[in-house]
């Protein structure tokens, strides 16, 4: 049968070994005494199997609190760090994501056996990825509704994030629609609140972007934040069709893996996940998920867009870790079909654009910018025409510097922003 | 206007006062320069406040990576931690229970001025409780359906978790309702498998417990793990209920809010919540969750039973964890029709039952028990007895050893079962 491959960085003060049994016996069938009807036979069709250990560093401190060393060892234990590789047979769970995160990522962040414990990569059958919704646009799909296939898609979050009515909502879009830019979304903190009805806003936020279509021909996308019960987002997604729109936002954490997937079946539309709330997930290096795991739940649940933040960004995400989480979006899972856009944003500017494009090595993402657009000193305009000169420069790789002397946007972007990098 | 009080327990290297404005405004209308549609009275109508600020011990080391002290420090920072209280006003949201979650805990996790950062409690206004779905049954509607009124609710996990087929499971659950549990639950690596789907495995299941109702008059409760997609939970939810069975399983953290809530809405059976994988959220103790704060959000969304571990579990969390989650899932958010029953599971037997009986203060609970009742030397039918002769024990402040002599399964208990705690 096939199985499912499941990678944790583990820190243990027993042996790496028995820390691993204690995983794949907690995820497949743990009690604390033996019991009567555990049978040899049950357990190697349904067991879980530890197929690989590579021990790594031994510290002196346990990272996390709740650990116990075996009986009989020293008084003062030693933690090992490990990356061990468990198996799953599918069977135990059939196609259910659902259920893929309770095997994968249940009981076992708790096992006293570890003082540490981060699912760090995850390997699925493909029938299992196939049998899931995946993303309904993706890359491509993205790519084709706004008509740019040539470099990254250059986006904008409204600002303020909160409080703007829909008919100042509409203005701030019109003025970034004006601008240039691609794409357009919510921020995560605004969905449908009573100021600011989803239904209300997005006749306001369609009509200046149905009119640039009609006036230049172009599209411009807008994410309109739906995040809410189920019921709530698929009403909002009707209103967002009915009035035009293009494309739905969520924020993932918050509505969970069966609403999104509810979402995705029920949608025409692109879903453009948000992952606010994800550092409570990752921040702790020795607990929680890797991105490169987490995010496949999402793209099988059918997510098309995935934050990733950014280079150099405000928070406290490192370059490498943004780069690998970009890369992964842009992965197969199972196929082509599952990869998704990969969403950068948090402080960036064109400053971010030549390391962006090297460490990616392609143009295959979203692009946004706040303050890197309402900021810029020259107004909006300016702000999107410095993001495209950044990257035209980076895609010809010629430096920054050299192509800010013959583009005056990029020239006054680098004064400014350049002093708050 | 109401405002929503979230408290945070935070570390960093800067003054608690510039990190406690620093979740506000990022929760508010973060971005990283001044832009120009932002106003005063904006700010004033939706920004988050600072409420309060304690400080507590100053670290030497960061507890979490990434931060970042202000511009101008010593080059070897301490980092001071704090409790801090903010509030957001409830127009922020409307009544949305998915964009509180957006709103308290969002972007804050990854926030530069952070070393550390953990949700400890969250109050909430009245009118936004009220406008939730809430628990359906709780403790007084599930003490009804069971007719148990005066001691906690006895049950138990089939086991082995998974692998076992239809029919084997319907044997596992006639030996336990003959054994006299009020209460059996799947465990959460099984929901509907190949090998065992939910409209196979309940009619296997109700079976017996309908013959032992026929027979007897007293119901037992079977907890059908329902996890799954939306669609699937609503069609098994009706297989369930079609089939005589009174009670649904969900993997809250496998399902998410929108979809918990949902089956909530379309349910009208209890729901009893699982917490696997809570442990990713909560072990680290500078990072994620108190259990007091998450468990309001599952409880609003309409949740009944709450898993809170036990007292000495088999896992690493802490007695006064285990206790004070409890007191919280009893304690009322805006009534007392939003208490669910705590269920203490993982480990327990009746050596636990006096702990928890005085630190809890009451039996409003259920106590659950898969190796205290299957692996009993005498057999599940000397397993449930000897748990309701610890609690008789316990409520009638008799020490266990006394009530011991004179009951033959608590004696032969605590000789087995006090070598393993």
């Amino acid at each position: 049968m096939s199985r499912i491959r499941a990678t944790y960085r583990i820190e243990t003060p027993d042996e790496p070994e028995h820390a691993a049994e204690a995983i794949a016996n907690e995820q497949s069938s743990g009690t604390f005494v033996e019991i009567s009807t555990e049978t040899d036979g049950l357990a190697e069709r349904h067991g879980a199997t530890v197929e690989s250990i590579t021990e790594l560093e031994v510290v002196d401190e346990p990272s996390l609190p709740g650990s116990a060393p075996p009986a009989g060892a020293a008084e003062s234990p030693t933690y090992t760090r490990a990356e061990v590789d468990l198996s799953y047979p599918v069977g135990n769970i059939g196609t259910s994501l659902q259920n893929l995160m309770t095997l994968i990522a249940g009981n076992l962040f708790v096992l006293k056996e570890l003082s540490g414990v981060r699912l760090v990569d995850l390997s699925l059958p493909e029938e299992f990825a196939a049998a899931q919704p995946g993303p309904q646009f993706g890359i491509e799909g993205t790519r084709e509704l706004l008509g740019v296939h040539d470099r990254p898609i250059i986006g904008s979050i409204i600002k303020p994030s909160v409080g703007l009515s829909p008919e100042e909502t509409g203005d701030v879009v019109e003025t970034l629609v004006e601008a240039g830019v691609d794409f357009i979304k919510d921020d995560e903190l605004i969905a449908s609140p009573p100021y600011s009805r989803v239904e209300d806003r997005i006749a306001e936020v369609m009509d200046p972007i149905h009119r640039h279509e009609a006036e230049t021909g172009k599209t411009v996308m807008y994410a309109c934040n739906v995040t809410g019960d189920v019921d709530e987002m698929l009403e909002r997604h009707d209103a967002v069709k009915e009035a035009g729109g293009n494309c739905l936002m969520v924020s993932l954490r918050s509505v969970g893996l069966a609403g999104v997937q509810k979402l995705r079946e029920e949608s025409d539309l692109p879903i453009h996940g948000h992952r606010n709330g994800w550092g409570a997930l990752s921040r702790c290096p020795q607990l929680g998920f890797s991105y490169e795991a987490w995010q496949k739940l999402w793209r099988l649940a059918g997510v098309d867009h995935l934050h990733v933040s950014g280079i150099r960004n405000k928070f406290t995400e490192s370059d490498e870790s943004v780069v690998s989480s970009a890369i992964e979006c842009q992965t197969p899972i199972a196929s082509d079909d599952d990869t998704v856009m990969p969403v950068f944003s948090s402080a960036q500017w064109a400053g971010q654009a030549h390391d962006t494009y090297e460490s990616v090595g392609n143009t295959d993402l979203m692009y946004l910018a706040g303050g890197g657009i309402h900021g810029h000193p020259d107004g909006p305009r300016a702000g999107v025409a410095h993001l495209k000169q950044g990257w035209e420069a980076a895609m010809k790789g010629v430096p920054l510097d050299e192509y800010a002397e013959t583009h005056d946007e990029l020239r006054t972007a680098i004064e400014y922003y350049g002093d708050h990098d």
